[in-house]
Order: structure tokens, then sequence, then C-alpha cells
């Protein structure tokens, strides 16, 4: 088997050689490349300009032994492109202005093809693929219709999500409406990107743990379906439906959609697996904090992980989040190669 | 049935007349009367003077027709009393300096006995007892041995809580050292609250969700479990064992004991339930953002959380995590009433 195929054998929970492994944010701080890239130009422009999102998607693909490249890119370009003023605020993260506060800010959002206003990371994946030459698949992304909203309405980062939920209770037919339009957003978001040639797609629905599960069915679950159906409508891509925190909607999120269900390191594995039987893979779902510990501690969480679904068809290795920015770089290098052999 | 005690047969699963509501930071900002007194003390002194603290508990005694009081204090002044500095540092939230780093740091720990260092909160326990006399019950509390350890190492309100894994993960007799001693602290602080008068106590691990199954049952159930233990030990008072973001180590917090587990919104009530056991009691659980829905949604909302365990015994409402700030008022009185006239 090669390694162009692992990826996706998993996703369709069919045999495979090694469990395949990638890590989310696995282009990024911890590693110098991605560093001095970053001296050098602003996070958005390493994200608009193709030459050089293709050179950091590359980073970690030359360094590591991961079984894909995910393309270099972020969540919040499609809210600019459906009219927000997006900004990278040192220190503080991602700013959006003006965020959404009424009926009437949701009603004047656009909802333009992604050909139109994200065309710059459609071109990366272009160049990304031809780079690769069919070596590993490429995963395309986009943020899911809730943590866009949230991130639209609130602004910036949120602890308590109040805003974003205050919306939702008050104002239900704005909530939905917004909902709408960024599950088409997204939708023909990710589509774009697998006619492009991305392999396989991740939906990113990072803070849907902080919902209920009453209101993530009926506030969230349709628009994430919506989105996964427009993605994967009479293509053969598989999607991963990705979320943090989740342990409780695991069964909501199914229901949702997607041939993966990717979760993070607050439940069990193996209990995961259970409530979400085996007619959808797995991915997940080691404490990103792990990369911190000596290698043999990373070695003995990784195995435990391993092990607990060994006999399951269908999983991909993951960390539950994105890598930190301080991590070793080599806690990566040990952590690739041990799921491999590992596994193998 | 008085209110005396409902909360007190819902903690041991006996019959009730209708169910038992208090609300985790029910004296705070989002009343009046507690704003008045917070423009004239800082928040250290509020809890440390006595007679203002007993002001501060039966506010929203007054003002609502809550079931039981909890103390006003906060986690933190614990960490003082082992030889910590803390401060309130204005819109950044509690401060601990130095924080822990080393072995050595966690050696030099004191664990003096409650008495001597929270001598304060001990007496507003029997000022506040006096002037209940009997009406409601009165909840002591403690963080819990591993909220307190993440607040020691990393100073301050953490986001992926690294320096605190990392401590776990790299110098594992030294985090075994360091709770052990908040285990011995937190037991002997909660004893000492029932033995002033306090009927019920609840150990609040609000952080626990941030850790994985395998390493909140290595590293933190023994010394929560211990703490537990000390705290009972002979005395016949119960104890509600929270935490939020806790739907993957629901039986894990149970084995650490406690009469009552509480949980917050991420997990549907019933399923938490069922996963429990009968066994035990349950407390929680709305989304604390629901209270600035409008009303209708609030009864909406509580009414599906109250038929879900409807044939339960031993549920005590409450919200998933503390009142919000903006809150409004009256809709907290609401929601207090709703409680007992829809499970009446």
């Amino acid at each position: 088997m090669s390694q162009a195929d692992r990826l996706l054998r998993a996703c369709r929970r069919e045999a495979v050689d090694v469990t395949p492994i990638w890590l989310m944010r696995q282009a990024g701080r911890y590693m110098s490349e991605y560093r001095a890239l970053r001296e050098r130009y602003p996070i958005l422009e390493l994200i608009k300009t193709p030459d050089l999102a293709t050179e950091v998607t590359l980073q970690p693909i030359k360094a590591f032994d991961l079984d894909a490249a995910i393309i270099f890119a972020d969540i919040l370009p499609v809210l600019e492109g459906m009219g927000l003023k997006l900004e990278f605020v040192k220190g503080e993260g991602p700013v959006i202005t003006p965020p959404l506060r009424t009926a009437s800010d949701i009603e004047a959002l656009a909802t333009p093809p992604a050909e139109e206003t994200l065309g710059f990371t459609l071109q990366a994946i272009k160049q990304v693929k031809a780079e690769l030459d069919g070596k590993v698949p490429l995963i395309g992304f986009s943020g899911a219709p809730f943590t866009l909203a949230s991130y639209a309405i609130e602004g910036e980062s949120s602890r308590n999500f109040t805003l974003a939920k205050s919306l939702m209770y008050k104002e239900p037919k704005a909530w939905h409406s917004l909902m709408e339009k960024l599950a088409t957003v997204v939708g023909n978001y990710l589509r774009a990107q697998a006619i492009a040639g991305a392999d396989v797609l991740q939906l990113f629905d990072s803070w849907v743990g902080a919902l209920s599960p009453t209101d993530y069915q009926e506030f969230v679950l349709p628009h994430s379906q919506r989105a996964i159906e427009i993605a994967k409508d009479k293509l053969d891509v598989p999607l991963i439906h990705f979320g943090t925190g989740t342990a409780g909607i695991l069964s909501l999120m199914k229901q949702a959609g997607g041939d993966v269900i990717g979760i993070d390191w607050r439940i069990d594995l193996a209990e995961a697996s259970q409530q979400l039987g085996l007619d959808v893979a797995i991915q997940g779902n080691l404490d990103p904090v792990v990369l911190f510990a000596p290698v043999d501690e990373i070695k003995r969480q990784t195995a435990q992980i391993l092990a607990s679904v060994k006999d399951r068809p269908g999983h991909i290795f993951n960390l539950g989040h994105g890598i930190l920015q301080h991590t070793p770089v080599e806690h990566v290098a040990a952590l690739v190669d041990f799921v491999h052999e590992y596994s193998g």
C-alpha cells in the first residue's frame, strides 16, 4: 500500500498497512521554517499568496513522515468574502469588524462563490497538488457554520459565547438566516476545494462544544448537515467532521454528516467509537499538550490510544486539536514515526 | 416538607415536594445589592470580613426563593494559606505569585489547618447559619485539588493548561506530592466548614474537563477521592462533586466520590443520569447563557431538563456553571419560581 492511499482507505474504513497520521496545524509556529517565513510576511499574506501558502503547506511534509498534507489557510477569510473585515491583532488573535449584531447586519451579508473571494486558496491547492505529485493526499478545509457564526457575532475569540447564543435565543429567525448563508458559502467553498484537487475535506466546528445537545440539534445540526451535503454532492470526496468538547453530542454530529468524526482527548477513543458505531470512521485523539511530555510518555499515551481501537476499521491518528506553539519539533517526529511503527 | 429539608433530601435521593434549586455564583455582580458593596470593598475584603461575607451570602436568599445559601467565598485563598500570594488584578482576574514551577516550590508549600488560615470563612459560616435560622441549608465549598493545582502552576486562568500538564507529565512525583498536599488542605477545609455549620459541601473541579480520561484517572482521581474522604470522615454531610466539560469522565468522577455529581450543559441530563446510575444524585444543568434568553425560552429549556429526569430520585436544579455578570435579575427570579412550579 502506498502512502497515497492510506488516509483515503481509513476514511472509507478499509484495511490499512499502518494507521495514517496527520496533525491539525501541522504547518505552524512550532517549526523554525514557518517562523522564518512569518518574520517576513503577515499571516494573511502567507494565506493569500499561493506560492507562499504552497511552501508552508509542504514544510511539515518535508520534515515528517505524515500521511497527508493540509492546505495552509485559515477559517476566517470566508467571512471577508461575505463582507466583514478581518484583522489579526498582535497578541489578541483574529478580530472581525464590525461584528454582526442585528437581523439587518445578517441580511446585508453576501454569499459569493468561493472562486470569486477565496481563489487564492483554490490556486494554492492546485499548486500543492502538483508539488505533491501523488505522494500523499491533500486535505482542504473550512470552518463550520456555528464556529464562523460565533466569530462573526462575538467579533473575536470568546469564553462564554454570550452574544452568539443570545442572538440564537432572542432572534431565532435571524440566526437561522445567518446559518443558512454560512452553510451555502461553506458548502460551496469545500466543494470548490475538492474540485481544485483536495482529496479529503475537513469541516472544523472547533467551538461547537460550547453548546448543549438540544441547542446543537435545533440551531446548528441542520446547517452543518446542509454544508456537508453541498460539499459532497455528486463528488466522491470523504469528509472529516471535527469538533472539540463534543463528548455529549457525538451521535448528533454523526447525524449531521461526515465520513469521519474527529474528536478531542476529553473522551476515551474506544468509548467514542462505541457511541458512534462502526459505520463511520474516527479521527483523534491525543491531547496536544502530551507533545510537551518526555518521548516515553508520548509513546505510552499514543500506544494506549492505538491499542484501544486496534480492531476497529477506520481510525486516523491525530491530536485532539491543533499543535501548540512551543511544541518540540523532535517530539512531533517521534510521534509520527511511533504511530506507524506501533500500528504496523 | 419545609424548604430546610428539600436540598438535603435530594442529596440523599429521597422524595421531595418540588425540585430544589440553587445557583452557582448566586451572590454576584448581576445583583445591584452586590455591586453596591463591591464599589466599597475589594473582593478579598468582602470574603475576609465575616460580617460582609454574611451580608453577601444572604443577598440572593432575600431576593429569590432559593433552596440553599452558599457561603460567599473564593476557591483561591486556600493557596494563600499554603504560602502563595493571591491578587485580583482588575480586568484580568486572579493572579498567583510566584506560580509553582519546580519540585522545590512544591516542597516549600505549607499545609496548615483551615482554622489557622481560613478562619474568616468558618466564622462567616457560623454567622450565616445564625441568620438563616434553619430556613434553608447552607452550602460550604472548596476548589478541588486539580483546579487549585492548575491555578497555582499556571499563575492565572489558562487556555491549554500547558504548564500544569507539563509538570504532571515531566515530574509525576512532584505533581503527586502537590496533589497530596492539596487533598489534605482541601479535605480539612471542607470538613472544617461542615463542623462550623455547613449542611452540604461542594467540591468545585471547574477545570477538570481539560483532561483526558486516562490523565484524570492517573493524576487526579486518587487525590479528589482523598479530599472527599477527609471531608466526610465520620460526618453526616452530603457532598456535591462538580466539574465542567466532564461528559467523557462522569463515571470516573463518581468513582472519586460525592453524594451528588454536578454537571454542565454539554451533555443531556438524562444521558448523564443513565451513565451515572441511580445510586448517586445529580445536579444541573441549564446553560448560564440561557438566562439571557426571553423568559419563554428559559422556561422551555428548563421544562425540558426537569421532564427528562422527572422519575429519577435525587435531582438538584442548577446552572451548568456560575451565573454570568450581566444576567437579568428578573430572569433569575423567573427561573427559580418556574422550577418550583413545574416540578410541583
